[in-house]
């Protein structure tokens, strides 16, 4: 039976954790601090039969997820319900144990499942690209030369609302202390994304963008 | 009409590139370098219509692509044929142009297609799990506490054959110089994933593990 409240989102078939459940939440806040870590998303949809998974950009306003859409235009075009899942994935490091079998990855991954629409009034998609372009770079939208109606028409944008979701967090060192006295290095490798310096085309004069924590760490 | 050679994997209707078809190519080595890049893959499959996308370490040898299955179990039950679609996603910096139009993001991408399998045979899988933890930490295998039956019983290996496949790479600087005076900032902020020191759990003494570059850029 599927719940729901206000600190949950519902669970069913489809999204129950299976594995390492005491890694597992289907708790919003959790959800949403990992769909806003990265602005990376891997989109999953299926065409007659086919699964495909695509790469692309997202944002989030409350329970409704924006993407760029168009490698899913066949997809859009079936005429049954156009169920998607939406996964972002952030790997934090590498965990090395005294066995291969410990050995593991410290992570954050955010399943999201619903079904995809497009948006198709201007306006909205205006509003949408302000909204994405602001939550990247804020402050930019205002600077840049203004977006056109035909530029609008070119872009497509998808959104889904959160149905189902489920979130799962590894982290700290491996769990093989029980052996800790075998010979050989165990630790963790911890990884980061980082954004470097920027490397201006054009004039340099012009006052740097400003980076939204989502991209990235500072050097 | 699929079309394959030494060089390039058969192209149908389902691995065609629609879509910013000049950054893209289905050439073997191109694939290869994709996949090779990075550890993490995101696979995508379909139970019952619903599509899952789950994010997982692979590892390659020639066309052959092994996975980490476990959350997959339920998939794998089904009696009909498993297709699945693996995606390998690295984001190599944000592109900021002058419009908020040809903004885009640096990145290299493979989606592969295949039909899904699970070795069963202990021996297959011990081999398996040894080239996995080969590729990431070359030379660790034998110093590790020895894996056990149970532990080879215990961990889900999947793999499957390329049948097709495509990459798609963007690099460079934003492609709006046509409009280079107006006057806001552009250019590239690289973006890379790089490993810090290892913080070791136990006995410092032992020596550090040896990392492949598949996992990250050192510091």
């Amino acid at each position: 039976m599927p719940h729901s409240d206000d600190t949950s989102f519902p669970v069913s078939e489809t999204s129950r954790i299976r594995r390492y459940h005491e890694r597992g939440s289907h708790e919003r806040q959790a959800v949403y601090a990992v769909l806003d870590a990265s602005p990376i998303c891997h989109v999953g949809y299926v065409i007659e039969d086919q699964p495909y998974v695509t790469p692309t950009l997202h944002w989030r306003l409350g329970d409704r997820i924006f993407w760029h859409g168009s490698s899913a235009s066949r997809f859009l075009k079936q005429t049954r319900e156009h169920k998607v899942c939406l996964t972002v994935t952030l790997i934090d490091g590498f965990v090395l144990a005294r066995s291969a079998f410990n050995h593991s990855v410290n992570y954050r991954s955010a399943m999201v499942f619903g079904v995809a629409h497009q948006l198709t009034d201007p306006a909205e998609k205006e509003a949408s690209l302000k909204a994405m372009t602001e939550d990247f770079y804020p402050g930019r939208w205002d600077k840049l030369r203004p977006i056109t109606a035909q530029e609008i028409k070119a872009t497509a944008v998808l959104y889904m609302d959160i149905a189902e979701a489920s979130v799962k967090v590894r982290s700290g060192p491996p769990g093989d202390q029980a052996e800790a006295d075998f010979p050989v290095w165990a630790g963790l490798v911890p990884l980061q994304t980082i954004l470097s310096d920027p490397r201006v085309d054009g004039d340099p004069d012009h006052p740097l963008p400003v980076l939204s924590a989502r991209l990235g760490a500072k050097t």
